[in-house]
C-alpha cells in the first residue's frame, strides 16, 4: 500500500521530519516496506500546502533552503487548513508537530481528537494534549481501531517510550528516573566548570538551548510535563502536572555543585516517577546522584532515564533529547512502528 | 487466540522463562492480551513433558524448586523429543534455549529450520544459528510468514536488538561499539580494584561468571559471536566470525589498567562493529576508552551498547548481559512483538 501522510505544524519539528523524508525515501521503501506520500501540509504561519497526488519533497525542501517556509510553493493547493486535512482528505496518518500547551493542549488537542474520531492513526510530538489527556486519547483511538504514538514527547528520538513501552514489554517498570531537560542539564555542567548560573544561562540562550523566557526549563515545567507522560503511558498512572513535585535549578550555587562533587555526587535536575502505595508519585528536583551511576555522567545538553524493572534490574538509555532532526526521527520511527503492524 | 508455546531446552533461560509465564499469567492476559499454553517442553537432561491441554505452570516449578528439573513430572507424557514437538503438535511458537555452538550451530540450527519450515513462529536466545545461519533462517522465516526472533543472543534481556532494529528504525547505523561480556568486564573491574588477572577470573569462576575454561570468554570469543550478531542483524552485514579481529584480555596487566587511568582513560574489552569501504568491519580487543563516555563507566557484569546514527548521533544503552530471568525476559518480549504483530 502507499500510506497518506497529512503533516500539521512545519516549524522545526515538522520541517526536520520532512527533510528526513526527502532523502530516505528509497531506503524507508526498500528496508521497511514502507512507500508514502505526504499529500498535505499545514501551517498557519510557514504555509500551507496540498496535493492529493502527493507533494513534490524535493521542491519542498528546496523552498525552505531558500526561504525557510513554502509560502510561495507553487503548483499546489494553498486554501486548507489543519482541520480540512483531517475531514477532507483522505490521509491515513496524520502527523501532529504544532508547538506544545501544557494548560490547554491546543491546537494540538482538537487536531489529535478530530483525527482519531476520524479514523486516522496519528503520531505527535506535541507533550500537551498527551499530557493531559492520555487515557481519553487512548481508549478513543481503540475504539477506532487506530494507533496514536508519541515518542517524540520525551527526548526526542531517542527511543524511551518505544524501549520501555515495547522493547521491555514483559518487565514491570517500578521507577524511572532520569535527565530529561537538556538545557538544564547544559547549565549545571557549565556550572561545574566554573561559570555562574547566570553566566550559563546567556551561554544557553545564545546556543539556542533556552528561551528568552527560560522558565519552562529552569523552573522544572518542562520536566514535570515529561514526568507526567512517563507516570501515565509506561506506568499506568493517571497523575497531572499537579501532582509533580517541582523545584527547578535557580537556587543551585556553584559550591552546592563542587561541595556534592567532592563527597562523590553530581547534583543533577532528576524527574522521578515511581510507584507509591497510592498510586504514582512524581517529582522534579535538583539530586545528588552518586558519580557510580550512569546518570551521574550524563553532561551537557544530553538526555538519559534509567528504568528499574523486575527482570532486568536496571536498564539505562542516553541519547539527544531535542532538535529537529532528532524529533523528525521520532516522528518516523512511530510511522514505521504503525507500517510494520498494519502490513502484516 | 490462545498461542501454543512449544519448549525446546530446559537448562537455565527455559526454566527462567517458565518461572516467568508461571507468576505473570494474570498480567500477560490483561496487559498484552497474550493467552497461551505452554504444551511441551523436550530436554534430554532435565525432563520432557507434553499435555496438549497446556502444561501445569505450578506444578513444573514446583518441580524444579525440589528437584531442579522436571523428569519425575507426573500426569504428562513423556515419550517426545524436540522434532515431536515441531513436527507433530500444533504449537504457534518454538522456544529455542539449548546450549550454543558456534561451530556447528546444532541441536539449534536443526530445530530452527524445521520449525520454520513447518511455519512455526521462532524466539531464541541460541547464538549459533544466528551468527552461523542469519540469513538463510530469515529468508525461510520470510518465505513461510513467520517470526524469528533473538533478543536473548546480545545482552540477554537488554533490549538492544529491539532498541537497533525496531525503536531506531529510520535511522541508519554506521558503527556500534561496546561491552557485551560481562565476565571480562568483571576481571577487569576487580583489577582496577587491584587484584591480579588470576585472582580476578578465579574470584569471576567462584560467583558462576566464568566456566571452568574460560577460554570463550577471556579470548573473546563470545563477544565476537555478538559482534557478529550485530553485523548482520542490524547493520546488514555478511561477516562470520573467522572476520572479526579477535584480542583477549588475559595479556592485560595491574599497571596497563592503572596507566591509562592516570591518562584519562578505562581499558574495556570493546566490540566495535562499524561500517567500512569494503562492507561491514568487526573486532573486539582491549581498548582504552575515554573516561567521558559512557562505556568506560560500565563496571561489574554490566554490559553496553553505543549505536552511532545519523539522526542521533550517539545512543546508548546499559543493562544486564545475563542470567536466567534476563534471558527469560527476552523470550518473553520477543514473544509479546509476535503477539503484537499478529493480533491486529
Amino acid at each position: 500500500m502507499i500510506w497518506k501522510i497529512g503533516l500539521i505544524g512545519f516549524g522545526n519539528v515538522g520541517q526536520g521530519f520532512t527533510r528526513i523524508l526527502a532523502k530516505k525515501r528509497e531506503e524507508l521503501i526498500r528496508k521497511h516496506n514502507f512507500n508514502f506520500k505526504l499529500i498535505a501540509i499545514a501551517d498557519p504561519i510557514t504555509g500551507n500546502a496540498y496535493d492529493e497526488r502527493g507533494l513534490n519533497l524535493n521542491g519542498i525542501v528546496r523552498q525552505l533552503d531558500l526561504k525557510g517556509n513554502i509560502r510561495d510553493l507553487e503548483g499546489v493547493r494553498k486554501d486548507i487548513d489543519s482541520l480540512f486535512i483531517i475531514k477532507e482528505t483522505d490521509v491515513d496518518i496524520i502527523v501532529e508537530v504544532t508547538p506544545t500547551n501544557i494548560e490547554t493542549g491546543e491546537p494540538g488537542m482538537t487536531h489529535i481528537k478530530t483525527a482519531l474520531e476520524y479514523g486516522k492513526h496519528v503520531v505527535t510530538s506535541n507533550k500537551g494534549p498527551i499530557a493531559l489527556a492520555y487515557r481519553e486519547l487512548m481508549n478513543l483511538a481503540y475504539r477506532k481501531d487506530v494507533c496514536l504514538r508519541f515518542e517524540g514527547t520525551v527526548m526526542s528520538g531517542t527511543p524511551s517510550l518505544s524501549l520501555a513501552r515495547e522493547a521491555l514489554a514483559g518487565c514491570e517498570i517500578s521507577k524511572i528516573q532520569g535527565i530529561v531537560n537538556g538545557t538544564t542539564n547544559f547549565i549545571l555542567t557549565k556550572m561545574e566548570e566554573g561559570m555562574t548560573y547566570s553566566d550559563a544561562l546567556k551561554l544557553a540562550q545564545q546556543l539556542g538551548y533556552a528561551e528568552t523566557d527560560p522558565t519552562a526549563d529552569v523552573e522544572g515545567w518542562d520536566a514535570a510535563v515529561k514526568a507526567v507522560i512517563l507516570a501515565n503511558t509506561v506506568m499506568d498512572g493517571d497523575i497531572t502536572i499537579k501532582d509533580v513535585e517541582r523545584e527547578g535549578i535557580t537556587k543551585i550555587t556553584v559550591d552546592d555543585i563542587k561541595n556534592a562533587l567532592s563527597e562523590g555526587y553530581r547534583i543533577k535536575l532528576l524527574a522521578v516517577v515511581e510507584k507509591a502505595e497510592d498510586g504514582i508519585k512524581a517529582s522534579v528536583k535538583p539530586t545528588r546522584v552518586a558519580l557510580t551511576h550512569p546518570l551521574a555522567n550524563i553532561m551537557g545538553v544530553t538526555n538519559a532515564l534509567t528504568f528499574t524493572t523486575d527482570h532486568l534490574g536496571e536498564v539505562t538509555l542516553i541519547g539527544p533529547g531535542a532538535g529537529r532532526i532528532e524529533t523528525g526521527q521520532a516522528i518516523l520511527s512511530d510511522i514505521l512502528h504503525i507500517v510494520r503492524l498494519y502490513s502484516i
